[in-house]
């Protein structure tokens, strides 16, 4: 089994896991939970949203949130931004990275930001320079890899295309994100196969969601194909919301395992990883999606 | 990636997954399950066990379930039996194929079935030789390939060794059971390696338990590794005994998704396959530990 020697995992809980959970959090609450997620040895976390507070009134408080967290070391704290108002507020609010969030679906682009894939490529145009600029390095996504709540089926090669015009912009990074959790580890494979034909492989990252409970095996698919980049929510935060009652992001927890039973290093601790989704979760009144850690329940050490 | 073109799936929901249940369920009920079990194309149902019934309340009634059954041809509906007298009730109820239970760590013999590994043999060597004769196939189980709940850590080599034994013993077919969940990937390839030094690889089936999650990837390595035989229970039927509120079985509606997204035929139906599990669920008042089965609820037919 062909493996990467280290994976760098991407805890996107505090702003994709949080921005799907149903309850709104106070800023202190998000701060200390983003601190016990930086002390797991986690490097990258995304950490806020600068898009219009009245479209996602969970994420209002980003600036808020960048000031009052502990900023450590080797620690790369992102902010999502949808355009150049939210760039400068980011800028402002002192990110050294921003992601762009792209679509590989027409239909998703217009039900999720409201615009065509080009009409967001054109807001693109006008945040990424000014970013570089700065010096704020950019993250890619694009979601809806494996198929698109709306019109189903996406071509890899729709996929490819989106993927090497955020590449063209500058991202330093762009993760392919299976939105809705349909696709399998073949299917996988193929996909990033063919991107990597347009983006350099050490470009991509993966972001699977475990809504039909394909996401592990489709990060082992992604690892063989050597991708060695991994998004992840700790405790499963943020559901998904095309099918209620089911998983959304994959946990980071059941992540971290994996890659430590493949003998992969990453640097982040497991029982601190554990008790951080464990802290959310309380101040959630929430079960964790983390088998790992319903499994390890009352074994991991507190912090 | 090189994968089988065809997978026998077998399903333990019946009797694997309905004894670590907590509910006793009367035999018109099971009958009625696994009807619906064998109508969805699956070929191979553990349907019952002829163990003591003071031991397992929960299969009791293994004759009157093996007696109700609408036998469909090309279905084969296995029972596990622990020594002679459970032979001997299989027999009488008609069964075509028992199941010999071992297990890779001596602790979890002496918890699980009170007895060394080697005093098991000594009842299975005793049930075989009658079995045969009788022309009622063998089918081995070795559980505990992955890990101990009790010792911790098992080596490969006694896997192969006991996998072998029950080779030599006769039996067409032998399960390696992760039963608490704890493997991964790599070393799921690595065993399925070693033992296959010792027992032909098509004779080897793999039982994985999703209690860290890491079902479905282990099921991609072991596919990988040339395994085409694979157990899982409807719904994820069966917690898992040593982690109370963690999952056990991996859920068939799970494992069929993966099998189909990577073009494996198996013959089973999956929109008869999750009705089966939606059955017993409502029948248990329990949610399904299916994740496809959660994503597509509303949407699968009645039947």
């Amino acid at each position: 089994m062909n493996l990467p020697r280290r994976v760098k995992m991407v805890e996107v809980g505090p702003r994709d896991g949080l921005q799907n959970e149903v309850s709104v959090i106070p800023p202190a609450v998000k701060i200390d939970f983003i601190d016990r997620l930086s002390a797991t040895g986690l490097t990258a976390i995304e950490a806020a949203s600068f898009v219009a507070p009245q479209a996602v009134p969970q994420m209002a408080d980003g600036a808020a949130v960048l000031a009052g967290i502990k900023r450590r070391p080797g620690v790369v704290y992102s902010a999502l931004v949808p355009n150049r108002r939210g760039l400068e507020a980011a800028m402002v609010a002192g990110v050294e990275e921003v992601a762009l969030f792209a679509a590989a679906s027409e239909s998703f682009s217009q039900h999720n930001i409201n615009c065509s894939i080009d009409g967001s490529f054109v807001r693109f145009a006008e945040v990424a320079p000014l970013a570089l600029a700065r010096g704020v390095r950019l993250r890619g996504y694009v979601s809806c890899v494996a198929g698109c709540p709306y019109e189903g089926a996406i071509t890899p090669e729709k996929v490819a295309e989106v993927t090497r015009r955020l590449f063209d912009l500058g991202c330093y990074e762009i993760s392919l994100g299976d939105t809705i959790g349909v696709g399998t580890p073949r299917q996988i494979e193929q996909l990033i196969q063919l991107v990597a034909t347009q983006v350099p492989l050490e470009r991509l990252a993966v972001h699977f969601h475990d809504t039909y409970g394909q996401a592990l095996a489709n990060i082992l698919a992604a690892l063989q194909a050597g991708i060695a980049v991994v998004d992840s929510s700790v405790a499963g935060l943020g559901g998904c919301p095309y099918a209620p009652g089911a998983s959304g992001n994959v946990a980071s927890e059941d992540v971290l395992y994996l890659l430590n039973g493949l003998g992969i290093d990453t640097g982040v601790d497991q029982d601190l990883l554990i008790a951080a989704g464990h802290f959310i979760c309380e101040y959630l009144h929430r079960p964790t999606g983390s088998k790992v850690a319903r499994a390890l329940a009352g074994r991991c050490v507190a912090v």
